[in-house]
């Protein structure tokens, strides 16, 4: 079995471990030669260049994704070509364009926030009365980790984005807190779902996550699976597909966002689930059974590594870290750190949250 | 980080896993491009051959190994050339020469079974003399999975072996069970072992382990730890030592054999410890700290997939697999299906030991 994976950044590098243990080949196609899933590189090139993507296909059994920026007249040559591309481009596109996904979240009957497709000043300014004079206004297409999303009050703060095309505009929710709900669906049908998880964000960004989510009623629980099954069924998404969402103060959930592929929320599956999400993707994109989302220990904590040292030197604090905390489990990226950028993770699992909390960001801290 | 493995075999695939996670670049001088450990093959080559593996060494910070059959030669010109070589040379024949090991066992005051070098018909008849007309032959160097091992009654059963030189002579020990005892060590000299635990073996070959080595009485798994320790302090062992261990009827451990790498009785961990042996092995040759050997779950069970179906088609069997054991861990080493041959292992874990093996069985059942 051979899976080739477009796209060659840290989720297309975490599949790598679950592909040699499992005994599938893996193949890359990476942006650049040192990229983070290097060590699967077998081709460098633009995947958004149909004849590149095509070649790259040609002796792999399915396709899969790093990231959801391949064009859809990519993804339809790939299927026009009997490639099995996995999710395919039907369901890609609700992860693609965030106006898409809102329109057949609202025909599906699944809550989320209010929201209105604005198309000038004008519309932004109805939908701003309407919301209590702000809201959130974001691109469509190719925003990620906080990129493509501003809060606005006045309609004219999106006027350079709207020179560009129609925007989404949604409500600004009164959240308790973000969730996220992570589902493999398998093309003939079987789903698997990981414990509901709590994410924490800070300047649109993962930061941390707690499975399962602490204190959650079980009524929270059992809407976010019922949503996260409906949407993986209605979307037909094959592989891994990561719902996020609120938790309201009246203990409404309501869709935020969809990623159609391994998720930030789910990093803490390889150290702290018998499944990691990554084994799961490739099970699923595969179409082989799915594998037990059962946790191993009571409680995960997943922190990330942002930016780094100033220095840019990881490697001198990988033995303090090491040192400090024999039991976290370290994931770093083989990426070069940069303000802001997302290097690796730490997890660290146990009986106890707080202290698994701590362990991650006591690791994690070595890298201030 | 940059580590050279010497080895393209399935302990060097299996280190793949860990140094992505870990960040660490991996490259492996393989026999050729579709070894198991082909997706970090950088370098085909002959590793009897200086200059070839000189050449390999140049761009990584430490050699490590995937098997023990490096020459001195070549180990000692790595040396020479300043590379960090873990195990080093020193360490390595010990695991090499079995004369070697029983020699310096004996100086150590490490309890063997009773054994003598022969050098001839002569020699070995006075051995067999004094064991009870029976005795286990073995060639000093180049044996593996019950290669190089013979059980003689009569001295001229060796004499196609003798006429290549010694032999080491051992007494056919009673024992009740085999256990292994895996250590790491790092050149810094901070060590950590994993629980003892029980191998169970067939024509040479490991087929089963059980982790931690049920119904152990406490100075057994005592004294197991202590010779461990001693050998890898003596014999100045960095990276993953794994003893291999009898225990007799009357409760005393006698070291059979030696592996300085990661080792089989050790595969288990990958799937039950929070560090597995292959993370352990890098962390240790790096001279990084080492990482907790805390099992993650009660019970481990490892059966190895020895052989494979007759027809030789392993995909066609995965999905029955899994299907049946959600929660079995496969591990699959890319190879061809070959009689006998290790081609993968699955590991189940849990509060039920029976359960554990009993899950790793079912699994594995579907490769006959």
């Amino acid at each position: 079995m051979r899976v080739g994976v477009i796209g060659g950044g840290q989720l297309a590098r975490m599949m790598v471990p679950a592909a040699v243990e499992l005994g599938i080949d893996i193949a890359v196609l990476g942006e650049s030669a040192d990229a983070a899933a290097r060590i699967a590189v077998t081709t460098v090139g633009d995947y958004t260049d149909a004849a590149t993507v095509l070649a790259f296909a040609r002796d792999v059994d399915v396709i899969t994704f790093d990231h959801e920026h391949v064009p859809q007249t990519v993804l339809r040559a790939l299927v026009d070509a009997g490639v099995a591309v996995r999710p395919g481009p039907d369901a890609l596109l609700h992860a693609q364009d965030k106006l898409v996904l809102r329109r057949k979240l609202e025909q599906l009957g699944i809550p989320q926030p209010a929201w209105a497709e604005v198309v000038d000043a004008a519309s932004l300014d109805a939908f701003l009365e309407r919301s209590g004079g702000r809201a959130v206004v974001k691109t469509p297409r190719g925003g990620y980790d906080g990129h493509g999303v501003r809060v606005v009050s006045d309609a004219h703060e999106a006027d350079d984005w709207l020179a560009d095309g129609p925007l989404l505009a949604e409500e600004l929710v009164g959240f308790r807190r973000e969730l996220a709900q992570l589902v493999a669906r398998r093309p003939s049908g079987e789903i698997a779902m990981w414990p509901l998880v709590e994410t924490v964000q800070g300047d649109g960004v993962c930061r941390e996550v707690f499975a399962p989510a602490p204190r959650s009623t079980a009524r929270v629980e059992r809407v976010s699976r019922e949503i996260a099954h409906a949407v993986a069924e209605a979307l037909g998404v094959t592989g891994v597909l990561a719902v996020e969402l609120f938790e309201t103060d009246d203990e409404r959930v309501l869709v935020n966002e969809l990623a159609m592929r391994p998720h930030n929320s789910g990093h803490w599956t390889i150290d702290g689930a018998v499944t990691s999400q990554f084994e799961q993707h490739l099970r699923a994109v595969l179409d082989l059974p799915l594998g037990s989302t059962l946790p191993i220990a009571p409680w995960s904590a997943m922190v990330n590594v942002l930016g780094g040292p100033a220095d840019g030197d990881l490697d001198s604090r990988v033995p303090h870290l090491m040192a400090d905390q024999p039991a976290a489990k370290l994931h770093l990226y083989g990426k070069t750190p940069r303000p802001g950028r997302k290097i690796g993770h730490v997890t660290a699992t146990g009986d106890d949250l707080d202290d698994a909390v701590f362990a991650a960001r006591a690791a994690v801290a070595f890298f201030d």
